[in-house]
């Protein structure tokens, strides 16, 4: 079976009119929660270094930093925006995979199609096709790939990037196979790097070097025909087991996207039920900090175990405190980036409030599960059981959902009409005649300090 | 045991008066080599397509490609010269761990050295330092790191780039830490793709990525502080065994570079042992092909199953003919990569000469040993026994093998008068105020078309 040579066809091949409008709507709804983050986090240490390090290199400034203006060569925009999307940890997530599948792919094509006009209808096709890759290559060779160490968003996403662009470039079948023979020998992205700027890197630099291959792909330059299911390529030395017919079975019947699911809070999803809850809490009752006398929480061990900081001193450890978190959750009814400033770990209601929050295992509960029970001044009980979390496959975030989380990471970069059309271009991006349009729309008219100012 | 940190700190604050001059010596002879191949290669279809694919995305054009006319920004200029460096198979080799040191490295710093003018004794000594990384990291892991797959000139070389780039750089300690983290999780390149366009693209690479490496830690941006060493890390996600103490034992007492080899001929290197026997017949006698009835050579056994084919047809098919590889070293007095042209490989000398030559096993026989036996018309019989081949580390080229080799890879792409500078320039590379005048001068004066021309 010859597996790279299989999806490299259908990549070439396949026709936008022949993919579902359900999926096509849930491509949508990734791209439009990948924009959405990478303008979150686009003022971040993390890119600002990066920036600081390669600007002076870049080439042909034909691509936009989202949320910035700076513009940069393609190869650089899709490393700062695969940088930036992932840098709140705030993007779509593959359960089956734990792939971050839009980094790396959206990064890729969105630069390209700001230096070679792209219709929208083609740009999206490219980009689920290139996730089709990734999560496929990924389901082949995981959990134990992962469990060794690879960082899957990095080793599986440069063959996304490098298939969504060479689909875009209109790479023929070959070409495509050595594209993702040359995005196999380039795959990398170690676990050990959590925690530091280097696992925002992965998904951008998947991208980088996906576009990477692509291009060199379209001049001929030449990579093995068996990059993924030779003895000695991608699977066999990067994975302990390999499942090739992961990749082949059904291409173009089932999609992968339509398994993507979105984080609803900027947190570990293990406190999101907790969080879920608080926040239905306030919404049906109208809940104020102020007339709570305690919150109870029963929770699943783990909830404890990763987020039983009581009393976090900076907004890191905030995200680490399932206290804080639903504090947070009935003063601001949200817990986004913004719930986890410095700032607001420091604001005195919340730290108020979160000294009133206790919780406790009870044994039975489901990961995806909780009980909140809210205790208020005036003797009145509220309770809310959780069954599962908003943001699971069995609960997705709504579009509207989606739209606020959108609005919350777009907070202080863009004013609320830029971040509306913003919003109205990624919904209808199939419909545009340029999706590099995107891109541009994802920069303020004014500089964010003035904003800011003002 | 810190094994990154020790690493980082040891190349931070070595100093070049520690370095013994034997040692530099051999760091010049593999930067000579290393120059001499790349401006061989400067002209191959390999990184034609490379510089077709991505010329257009350079950045400020600050960077010689070696041998030709081209600037490009530093970053590709490091990927194109550790292309070409290795197109030929023909750069330097660290027996012990099969790594070819000098591509990723000296790729990455010459293109540094050209932005920003560098001393050339600090140069050498990043280079040595940059080699002793890289060939200590592949030490630590080197056979079963090998033998799944992992071409472990890009997986290593990408430590070496990054640490000789950063030592140019200035990093503080802590940054050569992230830098060689930052390297670890772009560590990359699969032994699939031997025989294609990948395989020179891997030294090019690790150049590419561990300047990358270098720049973004030289901003703070972060990576693990045991990116080699954790439960996570290079080392125990890429190999199944991992010797920490390869890496720091000794260090600044022994010196890697000492062990490197240089091939003198440009084919595999089971053949040697015949062709050193012919050039020597053929110098110490003045021997003539027209002269000779016949020529027997006994061999190892490898030679036939490796290098048996009788009757080549186009130039790499001559890189796997024993026969005609003797039949040029006889009328040639020597095997370089224009030995193995097509148009060499059909020319009538040298078909009628093969005719002539006949190989039959000698049990017995080292790989490292030939018999040679050649009859002349004139019924006089000469004969020469190889003990070890010209290139091993018991005979190794001499400097002014070294020169011939490099004159006859410079052939073609510069007169004599520039390739005689260049090669002074190498010899004396840390006598140099500015290292980069070595990229400088590997660039014709006059087209090389309109020398062919004239």
């Amino acid at each position: 079976m010859e597996v790279t040579r299989t999806l490299a066809k259908f990549v070439v091949e396949h026709r936008y009119a022949d993919i579902p409008e359900k999926v096509r709507h849930e491509a949508a709804r990734s791209f439009l929660n990948w924009v959405g983050c990478a303008v979150g986090a686009s003022r971040h240490e993390t890119v600002e270094n990066a920036l600081a390090a390669l600007s002076e290199f870049s080439g042909p400034r034909e691509a936009t930093v989202l949320g910035r203006g700076d513009k940069v060569d393609i190869m650089l925009a899709a490393l700062l925006n695969g940088i930036t999307s992932h840098t709140f940890d705030f993007d779509d997530t593959h359960l089956k995979t734990v792939i971050h599948p839009s980094g790396p792919v959206a990064s890729a094509i969105l630069a390209l199609a700001e230096r070679t006009p792209v219709r929208g209808d083609e740009f999206l096709h490219a980009f689920i096709l290139g996730v089709e890759a990734e999560c496929r290559i990924g389901n082949s060779v995981y959990p134990p790939h992962y469990d060794v160490g690879w960082h899957i968003t990095g080793t599986a996403g440069v063959f996304g990037a490098a298939a969504a662009a060479g689909r875009l470039l209109g790479l023929s079948e070959q070409q495509m196979v050595w594209a993702l023979g040359i995005a196999a020998t380039q795959s990398s992205g170690l676990r050990e790097m959590f925690g530091t700027m280097c696992k925002p890197f992965h998904p951008g630099n998947a991208a980088r070097n996906g576009l990477l291959a692509a291009l060199l792909a379209q001049r001929d330059f030449t990579s093995s025909s068996q990059g993924i299911e030779a003895k000695r390529g991608f699977a066999n030395v990067l994975s302990t087991r390999f499942k090739p017919e992961e990749i082949t079975k059904r291409l173009g019947e089932t999609w992968e996207i339509a398994l993507n699911t979105y984080k609803p809070f900027a947190c570990g999803i293990v406190e999101h039920p907790a969080i879920d809850g608080c926040i239905q809490l306030r919404k049906n009752y109208n809940l104020k900090a102020e007339d709570i006398e305690r919150v109870d929480l029963k929770v699943h061990p783990l909830v404890l175990e990763l987020t039983g900081k009581k009393a976090p001193q900076v907004g890191l450890e905030g995200k680490f405190s399932v206290y804080h978190s639903c504090a947070v959750a009935i003063i601001h009814g949200a817990a986004g980036e913004s719930q986890y400033s410095d700032e607001a770990v420091r604001d005195p209601r919340a730290v108020a409030l979160r000294e009133r929050v206790n919780a406790t295992v009870e044994q039975g509960l489901h990961e995806d599960q909780v009980r909140v029970t809210v205790k208020l001044k005036n003797g009145q009980t509220l309770e809310q059981y959780i069954e599962h979390a908003v943001g699971s496959l069995d609960r997705p975030m709504s579009d509207g959902d989606l739209e606020a989380k959108f609005h919350g990471l777009a907070e202080g970069v863009l004013s609320r009409l830029e971040t509306e059309n913003l919003i109205r271009l990624c919904w209808d991006v199939a419909k545009l005649k340029d999706a590099g349009e995107v891109a541009r729309a994802s920069v303020a008219a004014a500089p964010a300090d003035a904003r800011k100012a003002s």
